[in-house]
């Protein structure tokens, strides 16, 4: 039986993240493709390439979230320190995974399998492989935690590749009205609909487009009939301010 | 005096960066922005529009950092929770600031400055108030805890106008040589010259363009002579490798 909330969090792991070297595109494709499998990402940290951090923040997140993804620092580089230090998260030694070796002996012509490309085969003990059909090197899974590849296209290939295994909840469905008003004109009557539906999320997000100001509602529940009902209520308020506001048909 | 090293943390504040509905753009104009006056941001993290959170995420950080940065939650909406948990975070009433009131009489019409308009004057007690230039509505800073608006344009006019008043360390510098070799055929040399030169950082960023794998390789220092000699050192050793490589002269 499935529960009806569950629960990620996203770790980003690289110092070229906190320096502004790297603008990451990782967050936002786990964030859609989660919330689209009914799993409610709640938090996500960009942390350095430091052991004691990657340690502290994954034994942090893994007992506070039902699953925890990382990206990024699983490279053959020295810098490139997440296996390890999820190993010792976990209180496992780090081993040199036999299938792992073999997908790398398969892709590298004889003599270009150097100890530094071997390192990418070193999981902790008792992780289960995560395949990376881009380039090879995989990603791995232990407990509730899945370490994937910081570069967008490997770990969007690990994702989709792991993405059946994971349990999800009720799916959130959602259902936007754009408003062309301000923020500050539509507050009052989003608060009085948002008292009377606390199981729906309503969110506030103001726009300027074709020079008009103007605020998109996007409203959030796993319950269909109770958001239909917020919808409907929050039309009418709308409509009592006399101004313009239509529901959004495309995504965002 | 200045401290050599100065850190900061970034808190982004957003249900809607969390379910994939927003694209984050603040983190990397933060991370670029302190970075370029000495200061070491170590920490990103992107928490939801839920006041324990932000209240534990808040008084956190401010122990642990030097500075933080909040963005989001400070409109006019009922989910714009932000100033209220931060004064709580800090344990002082969230007050109705008169200049930020005046700020906001003078932007708007007799009769447009709703309720729910003049929240965005509430502050906690004792903060100083944030210029707005974009449109109006001022953020804070309380501590070390500087508090944004969530908007890209209003954010980046916000920190543009404090930046002057924050006080970095020693800058970090950067030289970035670009290698036209597999990352797996440079990470021996590159873990070599490390050992050597604790002070530099070296981070390794494989990349595909033009039809070549290749490698960019970052080294970052305060100490400008070591940090030549370590470009020196690498260089070297890439040569010893036989493959083709340049320092990169343009900004990413």
């Amino acid at each position: 039986m499935s529960k009806s909330t569950v629960t990620a969090c996203v770790i980003l792991i690289g110092n070229e993240i906190l320096s502004g070297r790297t603008q990451d595109a990782n967050l936002h494709f786990l964030a859609t493709g989660l919330t689209a499998i009914g799993i409610q990402l709640r938090e996500a940290r960009v942390i350095p390439d430091v052991e004691a951090t990657i340690i502290e923040t994954v034994n942090l997140c893994r007992e506070r979230f039902d699953y925890v993804f990382t990206t990024g620092g699983i490279g053959p580089t020295h810098d490139d320190i997440t296996a390890d230090a999820v190993a010792k998260a976990f209180g496992v030694p780090l081993i040199r995974h036999p299938q792992a070796v073999a997908i790398m002996e398969a892709r590298y012509e004889s003599g270009q399998l150097n100890e530094a490309r071997l390192k990418m085969a070193d999981v902790p003990e008792g992780a289960a492989l995560v395949a990376n059909p881009v380039s090879g090197a995989p990603g791995f899974r232990i407990g509730n935690v899945y370490v994937f590849a910081g570069v967008p296209k490997i770990m969007q290939a690990m994702f989709d590749g792991i993405k059946a295994e994971l349990v999800g909840g009720a799916p959130m469905l959602s259902r936007t009205i754009v408003a062309f008003m301000p923020e500050g004109t539509v507050a009052d009557a989003l608060r009085a609909v948002q008292e009377r539906f606390a199981e729906v999320e309503m969110g506030s997000y103001p726009f300027y487009r074709s020079q008009r100001f103007g605020t998109s509602l996007v409203l959030r529940s796993s319950d269909t009939e109770r958001l239909n009902e917020a919808v409907a209520a929050l039309s009418e308020a709308l409509a009592g301010l006399g101004g313009e506001f239509e529901e959004q048909t495309t995504p965002d």
